[in-house]
């Protein structure tokens, strides 16, 4: 039986984590949920899965939470709550799907406990694949992506040895605009933005989807995750999300993973892993999608992919300033505040005016962090 | 250093696997090569790789081979020398690219002394898979798969349980005559059965691969290689050959392996298993091919498919009597005997008239080979 805590059980890769567990209720059991502020669907949880304990962001959540739990579970609450969650107990793995970089702290205090780390939170490679990386090994603790792109790099590697990679591909749907020009980007709606074709997600990461940023901060993660240099990454555009990512090794041959677009199996195999297990999700036919399509990326008309690139080929903090910068022209985007493709002119801008440090502390992180939102506001 | 035996050097596979060889000379020796009839090829390779011995099918090429080689390299000839040079010497890996029941006994003797098996000749799986498979089970020896399907599946399967595995899908290119109706194969002639459309090859196999014999051969290859069950074998039409088969497991996550047709890379995989070696071939661009398409199989347009499957259920000698029988079709018709879609109807009188023996061993085994060659002569 392996005992898993949630936290950001509120969220979609929460509540799909949870479903997973619940088809599977001899294999898995619940330790711990941690959500922000949906009160009543983390009581919901709570009452269906009986985790030991549970956390809210804040003491008003949890007071309520308090009220409609049996005793028998604890209720915790705020950033402390957060990584005693993460850190003690008796979880074997821990979901980091919180959104944001609020994911970091309590994914390093999970690692520094010993527990396997099933990854959905982008920002805790991005800003800090260093220390989570060298955590990790130096706890002995697996890293198991969630995400369909690194779980499929993940599952193509099983068996094989690494120095036989020659590199990676990440697909990319293109998102909902690729098959727009620059110039019929001008002025399109945040509606238009939010419907993309094969992932049905949140408005964040629809929004970093149709700019690209999101599979930069894909590229970023996987340079992390897989230890490889950012010449041996490369993103093509394969508008039927079928083929999840692939590997090419040194002898030409590739290998990838592939499935119809559904979360709940990367979720279900980081949980599962290294054995696999049934799964209700549907199951891929190829003659019944007839073909697979596959493009060129191009990174003119993608500029957010290359400054990601570039972010992390400076390296440091240089790729946490590119995301908090991301952050707050999205927000400004979806708040109608500035055009689509101003995004990009924000993120252009944060990335010219920072001077990255080096193999950053948490502290110059959160700073450098910090120093991108404020610019990214004011530009 | 690995050491290698080549039964069959002087064919495609076996040049191709001197290619290989002559690639990574700090990988790979020679030590013993075997060919049939082409003296003066099985000359110029030795003269070049120098084994330890060579071998010939009869005694007049053995002695034109013995007066052209230095003394060093010892001559053998017959099925004898055969069986001596697969059993005997030093080497690690026996490449089988023997083609015809021939290869049986040869690879038996390599199992037998405990060489790992590069498997390139068809009929020792089709024929006598139960006892290869035993054989090499008992012997502790790898047998690993040459053609490039087979060697798809087994690398799709590194690192993964069986016990995950649901299924495995051979591609197909579809052969020669893949967009054409059985009507319009009424009177087809040789030539235009000998154009395959992606990978270069010898006649028979040419002929297999447009009949689908070629495609039902590998369905009952792959039964015994991978241990699974005839519903687990799926075949898909692929016509661009580039996902070279993959393995769907019970979380319907698909692993395929991917790459340009070219026989160097499985063979070298075979020979360098379990590592990967730098490789001269072509490397995949998918945006290049811009799409994959697919479609179902049609086992009515293909009956010589639908035949494998059935004589691969019977199971005993049925197989080793549909493989028979074909070989003498596809020489009627290569020799302008019998049209193009008689093959399929020898196939089917002789599998109509045949009792099969369960379990059976060597004798039995050649005892169906010759009655299924006189009964297809004779229709």
């Amino acid at each position: 039986m392996k005992k898993i805590t949630i936290l950001g059980s509120t969220g979609s890769v929460g509540t799909q984590t949870l479903e997973v567990l619940s088809q599977h209720p001899e294999r898995f059991e619940l330790d711990g949920l941690a959500a922000g502020g949906n009160v009543s669907l983390l009581i919901q949880q709570a009452l269906r899965f009986r985790p030991k304990r549970v956390c809210l962001a804040t003491e008003e959540a949890a007071r309520e939470a308090r009220a409609a739990l049996p005793t028998g579970i604890e209720v915790l609450q705020g950033e402390d709550g957060l990584v005693e969650i993460a850190g003690s107990g008796d979880a074997d793995t821990v979901v980091t799907a919180i959104m944001g970089s609020r994911g970091l702290v309590p994914t390093l205090a999970a690692i520094e406990a010993g527990r396997n780390i099933a990854l959905a939170n982008k920002e805790t490679l991005v800003t800090a694949g260093h220390l989570v990386m060298e955590a990790a090994k130096r706890k002995g603790v697996s890293i198991l992506p969630v995400d369909s792109e690194h779980s499929a790099i993940f599952q193509c590697l099983n068996g094989e040895r690494r120095e036989d990679v020659r590199g990676i591909t990440l697909t990319a749907s293109g998102g909902s605009f690729r098959d727009r020009t620059r110039e019929q980007l001008q002025g399109v709606t945040v509606e238009e933005a939010l419907s993309h074709p094969n992932w049905s997600m949140g408005a964040k990461i629809t929004i970093d989807s149709a700019t690209m940023v999101n599979k930069g901060l894909e590229v970023i993660e996987a340079r992390w995750l897989f230890g490889l240099d950012y010449d041996q990454i490369g993103v093509l555009i394969h508008p039927e999300s079928i083929i999840h990512s692939y590997v090419e090794f040194k002898d030409n041959s590739i290998v990838a993973q592939l499935g119809l677009p559904d979360m709940s199996v990367p979720i279900q195999y980081a949980l599962s892993y290294p054995e696999r297990l049934g799964n209700a999700s549907g199951r891929l036919s190829l003659a019944e999608y007839g073909k697979l399509t596959f493009r060129e990326m191009d990174f003119d008309r993608f500029r957010c992919l290359a400054l990601a690139y570039e972010s992390g080929r400076l390296g440091g903090t240089a790729t946490t300033v590119f995301n908090a910068a991301n952050e707050v022209a999205v927000d400004r985007f979806l708040r109608g505040e500035i055009e689509f493709l101003a995004i990009e002119t924000v993120l252009e801008k944060v990335m010219e005016k920072y001077e990255p440090i080096a193999n950053p502390g948490l502290e110059a992180i959160i700073e450098a962090d910090l120093w991108a939102r404020r610019t990214a506001t004011s530009l």
